[in-house]
């Protein structure tokens, strides 16, 4: 019998749409258990370590996103062919791991002072480092983020992506070609299209 | 031929040591490569994004220690044995970062104001929410982080565990038996016990 899996995150998109993502190109049912803000308080304790996305399967809880994501990625064949390519992709998992902690380092400062003066240099000097760099990884990698295929990294990154954009309120992808056709090339899968069709909406 | 491995890092222990731990348990031979602050600014571009630790394998650039700590862990034996026990063992270190952002984010603050707000809800929140997870996790896993067995998981925890003390000003594992317990046998395992001796001594 297959594994039933379940996803308990937010009403949102944000760390648990790369999940949702890889279950659906993969074509694995899932139930997706969507909680509202005003829930999570009497809910935290019962996750491990006081967080979600948490994926049940056969009961099991798992947590942590990228650890999930990894585990999907293998089990819909969007992994590496060796250890090697494995860790092409991490490398690009990793990147954008960092990308989206910058964003998110202003994005979460409840201090409006603070927030307001972590905004230039993120829009002035992180960005404009990161994003030329990350586009030409894609360059480089023939349109995907390593080894130049499909794999659970763009999934991942794309997965990710409208939130990081809600975050700093412009499509990351709009300067940069690379990024923007994997984007593209990403939501064009039939499985992923389907998805995003029929997913509840959400602003992030 | 057995590859050549150059590990590009600062004079520290940080995010440089989990890979020289990962490195020494597996008797690979590395140029120890340690740069001082002062000529960061002068190489940070010729680094993949920006960064380091770099762990050039053949002359191949590869960058990001958690992405290089998996390889690494793969190669030296130390990886789950399959899937699963592979996303117990992500599942941990993606805990163990959490930990380390959630200090990191209160020790990088250059504000010397925000820095001094920071540290309570850390000391008085945060890690007193963490630490006895973590704690019963290893307790869980048999005196491990994840799979009760040894993992890179463990040699990635003890291996910045002195950078994350430096940063609190106390050893995390002080009032946490499971934790000290797990320290105390990584830092037993003769491999690690002789790279820690003949290892530069840095304060953190």
């Amino acid at each position: 019998m297959a594994p039933k899996y379940k996803l308990t995150y937010f009403a949102i998109k944000a760390l648990g749409e790369p999940i949702r993502f890889l279950l659906s190109y993969g074509k694995i049912e899932f139930e997706d258990a969507r909680l509202e803000f005003e829930q999570w308080p009497s809910m935290k304790a019962s996750m491990p370590f006081g967080q979600v996305p948490v994926l049940e399967i056969d009961g099991k809880k798992t947590w942590q996103s990228l650890a999930i994501c990894r585990y999907l990625g293998k089990l819909v064949g969007l992994a590496g062919a060796n250890d090697w390519e494995d860790l092409q992709i991490d490398m690009a998992i990793e990147t954008v791991t960092d990308l989206r902690l910058k964003i998110a380092n202003f994005w979460y400062e409840t201090d409006e002072a603070q927030k307001a003066k972590k905004k230039e240099p993120l829009l002035k000097e992180i960005l404009p480092f990161l994003l030329p760099r990350l586009d030409n990884l894609v360059k480089e990698n023939g349109g995907y983020l390593a080894n130049s295929k499909l794999s659970w990294a763009d999934l991942y990154f794309i997965g990710i992506l409208d939130y990081l954009n809600f975050m700093v309120e412009f499509d990351l992808t709009k300067d940069y070609s690379n990024l923007a056709a994997l984007k593209k090339k990403v939501l064009e899968i039939p499985a992923i299209k389907e998805w995003v069709d029929k997913r509840p909406n959400t602003e992030w």
